[in-house]
This record gives structure tokens, sequence and C-alpha cells, in this order.
């Protein structure tokens, strides 16, 4: 057992972001109004923030602040964003709830959905490019909107939630499976941690353990997301549970089974924190934060 | 009159826009195909490539090649691509026909039209950062980076789009139509000729010229577009002619008359071209290119 105060670390870098968030985002009143109004809405509904924290805790573990990195951490967050925005469009996953509210299409329409979503995307990486005021060697900017961009396209999230898609309603394999959580989830977590690292000067060594660390989280997590869409409930998820079944999306547990899930989700947890080792003392917030990825119930 | 090849020069420099796009994008057969092929079949329909080939020119006006700026001058047509790709969607301005054949989503669905979008968009900034190679100065990517998201964001490209499509079908100021205009076409033309400027080494003198000379260029050519629209056949244009009006979308000549149309596109042309005094011999494509936007017929 882990006796850092994960709940307190938690707390104090999601009350960071979240006012990074607030003062990054145009605000409402910002012409056109209604396009800030639908990006806000999705952006500022709460949400766990794990992706910026992951930034964050990234360059802690090389011995950088959460300072040196907002800007790219809320780049994240936006990302992760747009991409729920465009994936509950009735066109992909036709979802009305999202985080305990209506999806933003449902409050704006879906123009407008569209429109926030790319907006987020483009003001990502406008973000990314004012954090190079932060950082000594522009060079790093120019690597980490690269690793962004990759994890963020068709080798990663926007492919993984193709073959999502496409699967709907097939039989698919454990490997079709894993390569969707791999890209659909692991590419953005495993970026998240990685630029961290980057941005606040890790060595290849370190980019090389934070990276695989990040990869089997991402996984890991993908796995618990997937058990307790199963399990959850619409009170403790913020959006419908069963909903996989509903829409005949295959999950680790319709293949593996419940108990396997977790036995896999613990062991890629275990492995993420012995590549963890070389930050030393370092790392004690993500090795907490591991763990607390399979420990949670929403 | 110019007596510079036009014909030839955009020839030449469209061959290499068309190679540089083919080689960077994935293949139609590289995993997820799908997403690659909407991908492909959109950026690779043809046209004009003008916001690749105004990167290209502005690189040249200040001394430098074609192959210094080549990554980024695709990312601005992959960036132009994505937005059609997602105005054309039903959610939007529900087009079948684009550049003469079927538009994305007509041949891929919906769902891959709105991710291959996404794809596209994200894949620029991806390109853009592979440009820091052939740079001297890393800074002058991040500064490429966020003028481009700038210009494509909510502040510019975006923004417009939201403008146009909350003022369809009711009575449109002049003054909400040039905004519509300034956003929604020529900060992403202004933002082609200004990075290829900056990426070539241009001064704060030279960015400053030619920024002005691509916002009135860019303004002049959505004006000569909305003229076309008035008057131009499915045949020249590739796309449904009379389509603003049928979707009670405000043109320039609709405010003010096919005449006084020409004129305002006529005094923008000589405005750009004044602007670009400055550069001297070396302006001579974008002079002429300048010209060309007002005569062209498609």
């Amino acid at each position: 057992m882990s006796v850092f105060d994960l709940e307190a670390y938690l707390k104090e870098r999601r009350a960071l972001v979240d006012a990074a968030l607030e003062r990054f985002l145009p605000g409402e009143d910002t012409p056109p109004p209604t396009v800030h109004r639908a990006m806000r809405y999705s952006v500022l509904a709460g949400g766990k923030r794990l992706r910026p924290i992951l930034v964050i805790a990234g360059a802690e573990a090389v011995g950088a602040t959460a300072a040196a990195v907002m800007p790219t951490a809320c780049a994240l967050e936006l990302i992760h964003t747009y991409s729920l925005i465009h994936d509950d469009l009735p066109a992909m996953d036709d979802d009305d709830y999202r985080r305990g509210r209506l999806t933003n299409h449902k409050v704006f329409g879906d123009a407008m959905a569209i429109l926030a979503g790319d907006a987020l995307l483009t003001f990502a990486f406008q973000l990314v490019a004012d954090n190079a005021s932060l950082v000594p060697d522009a060079r790093v900017i120019c690597d980490v909107v690269a690793e962004i961009a990759a994890a963020a396209g068709t080798a990663g999230m926007v492919g993984g939630q193709v073959v999502d898609i496409e699967s709907e309603g097939k039989t698919t394999t454990a490997e079709t499976l894993e390569l969707i959580h791999t890209r659909k989830t692991a590419a953005l977590i495993r970026a998240s941690l990685s630029v961290g690292a980057r941005l606040g000067g890790g060595d290849a060594a370190a980019l090389d353990a934070i990276g695989d660390a990040g990869q089997s989280l991402g996984l890991a997590f993908q796995i618990v997301d997937d058990i307790l869409d199963v399990e959850g409930s619409l009170e403790t998820l913020g959006k419908t549970a069963g909903s996989d079944e509903r829409k005949q999306k295959v999950t680790y547990p319709a293949l593996h089974g419940i108990e396997a899930s977790r036995r896999e989700a613990r062991r890629l947890i275990e492995r993420t924190k012995s590549r963890l080792g070389v930050f030393g003392a370092r790392s004690a917030p993500l090795c907490a934060l591991a763990d607390f990825v399979v420990e949670r119930k929403s």
C-alpha cells in the first residue's frame, strides 16, 4: 500500500487544471459566442482530468513543475473532449448523456457540436505552441506536437474509433479488441505521460520508461472502463451503463470474462509501476494513480 | 500586364504539391484502410491547390525554396480539405458534390467523413512539426503552428463557418458578410502566405506586408467565388451552381450587385499587389496569381 495521499494530490492538480482551462478557453461572450459556449459546455463539465494530470505527473517524474507544462496538459484535455463530442454524435455512437449531462449535440445541435469539436482540436495545438515560452528548447515543442498528432490521428485515437465503429455487431477477435484499446485509449494516455516528461526535460531512457508505463496504464484503464460499463449505473458513470452491449460493442469482459479482465488490469498496473521504478520517489503520484485506475468505481 | 508565365508556374508548383501530398498521406492499405481511403479520396480529388501554392510563393517572395516549406504547404491543403468534408455533411451544408465528385460522406458515410476530417486536421499539425528539420530555428515552427491554429480556429475559419450557418435565412448586413468572408476564407489564405514567408526567414516587415496582401487576396478570392456561384455551372465549378441562393446564404453580389462586386474584387487585388511591391521581382508569381484570382472562371 502506498502512503502517498492521492486524493489530496488529484484534488490539487485538478483544481490547477480546471483554473487553467477556464483561463485558456475563449469566454462565452467572445464572438462568435455559440461555438465558445459549446466548447466550454463540454470541457468545463467536470471529468477526471486524467490526461492533463498525467502530463503534469510525467513532468514531475523528471523533476519539472506543473506550471511548465500547463498549456500542453490542457491541450490533452481538449483533444480528449473533442473526441467525446464527435463520438457522441448521431452519426457515430449516438449518445444522449456524457459526464451526467446532455451530450453537446443534444444541447447545441449537430452542426455546432461538429464545429466545437473541430475548434477544440485546433485550439489544442495552439496551446502546445504557446508552451514554447515555458521551455528552453523549441525543438522539444515540435516533438510534442508530432507526438500528440500521432497519438490522436489514424495511428492512434481516430484509428481506434474507426476500427471500433467497423467492428460493431461483428465477431471481434481478442487481437482486434486489443488494437482498438491500444489506439483509441492507450495512445493518448501514453502520449500524455510522455509529453509531460519530454517538456520536463526527460532524457531518452526516461521517455522510454514512461512511454511503456503509459501504454500499460492506458490499456488497464480501458479494461476497467469496460468492466464498469458492464457493472456500473448511470449514477456512478454519468452515462448510460450497459451502453457497450446495447451498441453491440465488444468489450474485454465480454471476450474474457470479468475475473480474467480484473486480473489482466492488475497485471498491467504492476507492469506500469515496475517501469516507473527508475524515477524513484518522484514516481509516487504516478504509482498511486496507477493503483487508483484499477480500483476506481467510476 | 505581367509577362510572367503563370500557367507554367502553377502547373509546376501544383505537380510538386500533388506529389508531396501523395507521398505524405498514409497509403490506402495502411490500417485502418477505410479512413485512409476517405482521406485520400478528398485530398487527391484535384483542386487548385491555392493554399499550398501560396505557402510556396510566400517562401519564394523572401528568397526561400518550395522544398523548404513543402510539409507546411501540404498541411494547409489538408486543413482546407478537412473543412470542406465537414462543411458538406448533412448536419452542415448538406452538399452531394464537390470538385466534380460525390462528397466524402456520400461515398464513405457520415461517421467516416467526420473521422477523416478529424484525421486530416490532426495530420496537418504533424506535417508542420515535421517541417522543423528543414528550418534552422525551431521557434519559427512554434509560431507557424500557432498562426495556423489561430487562422483555422474560432477566430478564423471555424468561427466564419459558425457565423455563416447562423446567418442562413436571415437578413445579413454588409458587416456580417465581411466578417464571414474574413474568417471563413481570408484567414487561411492570409496564413498560407504568411507562414510561407515566416518559414522562408522573412523579417517582421516582410511578414507585415505579406499578411496584409494575403488578407486582401483572400477577400477578393471569396467575392469572386460568390460571383461564380451566381454565374457558373456544375461543369465549370464541379459543384452545384446557385447553391448559395438555394441554401439562403447571403453573398457579396446579392448584397452589392455583380458590378460592384467585380469592382471591389479588383480594388482588393490592386491593394494586394501594392503591398507586394517590397518584394520586387520575387513577387512576380504572387502578383500574377492575384490577377488570376479575379479573372478565373472556376
